[in-house]
């Protein structure tokens, strides 16, 4: 299945829906954090005419990111491959919509950058799981870019103020469920900028896969559907380039993940 | 004023309440977390008989923390004063009622530690915030202790897996508001383990006051109401003593900041 948060034209609020033979048809809540958290069934309604997905999950209570997953990524950083994951936190407020733009105030040194990645979609509670209970409750996967604040990241040896700006990340633009993707047996992740490919990692490759970091994540705080866990990110980073390059005002972030869809987003620094 | 989110005997859920001449008043909301995110006026009801405080902010939709915010705790880990705030995110999940048990499962290496500390509640949209629009906007003071599981915490560059351990983080007993208590001019910030004083800190001396840490941290992130800030820990942690000294099963952490209040929890490592 492959479902959504939709707007509707002339229409204030959202749907949840479901993609069948190409079209959306409605699902009963209002988006698919409210249809994860009150286990409501996928059962297809209408079709909605001019549905255009928005943010799938506005209102994840937990995102939680891991960084240094994918072995080239941590070659690049000059790190060795850990033995666990690197976690940090963010808030639902980060979350950009597919197509919006990706706003941030003008400052002195600032340095944006792009991290392609892989988001998991927590389906039901998880509290001490097995990597199997975990992979059984992955309600789906879907695309997001952990677009972040280098500058700010390195202020500090916390990377939480470089990666929790409001609306920078974006997240869509469906989630696509486990009997249609399976990275584990590797999907890829691929991130443009105006048109250049800048990262293309495979999912295959990825250290801890996303049973293994819901099960990890699982051992110290509770899981809920709906909440998200972002994978980490490939090699191919603009801090890893030479010389290091960074977004600029118009840049035209591509995030895409074969088998999921495409996010598309521009940088406007104001 | 000091308010609070108490239980009464033999009634289930919660209330909050204001206490005048010590005794506990209703107040319209079923805990803080609501009165704050709805904008309640505290205006005082009946006298709640046998109320008790319990968590004063079950729902904060933040709670950011501040590290190494006091220049006796910094010098302790070997580092320098710092130009930027220390900041890394916890979830809601993390907090814990005044005199609940924390709760660990025993693992090889656990190393359980206390971090006594000044807890801001913020009672004001904050975002773009000057410092003086940050004090303004602060609800009120209260007591945390930002218990650490320091094993986990050095598994990666990141701290997040080592602080966000559910039910861990003792939050209370009351929040006093800024009319009653001005943490700029001093406030003792007190950690005793089984009777022993272990931290004794004073408020005057962070690095980063309340009103500073609020307007940096709205200028990547909005806060609202019943958010809570963290504003870091003073010297005296158990990975700091010679030898290092972790909590055992048993022990009482006290953690008080005289006129606030003071929490009372037993760890219990099962």
């Amino acid at each position: 299945m492959r479902m959504a948060t939709v707007t509707l034209p002339d229409t204030v609020g959202t749907t949840a829906a479901i993609e069948i033979e190409g079209r959306w048809h409605a699902l009963p809540a209002a988006d698919l954090s409210e249809l994860l958290a009150a286990g409501i069934a996928p059962v297809p309604g209408d079709e909605l005419a001019g549905a255009r997905p928005t943010l799938p999950l506005p209102r994840p209570g937990k995102v939680i990111c891991c960084g240094l997953n994918y072995g080239d990524h941590i070659a690049e950083t000059g790190r060795e491959k850990p033995s666990y994951p690197t976690l940090f936190a963010k808030y639902a407020d980060t979350l950009l919509a597919p197509g919006a733009d990706i706003v941030l105030p003008a400052h002195d040194g600032l340095e944006l950058d792009w991290e392609a990645e892989l988001a998991v979609v927590v389906g039901a509670e998880l509290r001490h799981a097995t990597p199997a209970e975990a992979e059984a409750a992955i309600a789906g996967y879907t695309v997001a870019n952990d677009i972040s604040v280098r500058d700010w990241q390195r202020r500090t040896l916390q990377w939480f103020q470089g990666k929790a700006w409001d609306a920078t990340t974006p997240l869509g633009p469906v989630v696509v469920t486990p009997d249609e993707l399976d990275p584990t047996s590797g999907v890829e992740v691929v991130c443009r900028v105006n048109g250049v490919e800048r990262q293309r990692g495979n999912t295959k490759t990825l250290v801890f896969d996303s049973a293994a970091l819901l099960s990890y994540i699982s051992t110290f705080t509770v899981l809920r559907p709906g909440d998200v866990v972002l994978t980490g990110t490939p090699g191919g980073v603009g801090m890893g380039m030479e010389p290091p390059t960074y977004l600029r005002d118009g840049d035209v972030v591509e995030t895409e993940i074969p088998g999921i869809g495409l996010l598309s987003n521009t940088v406007r620094i104001a």
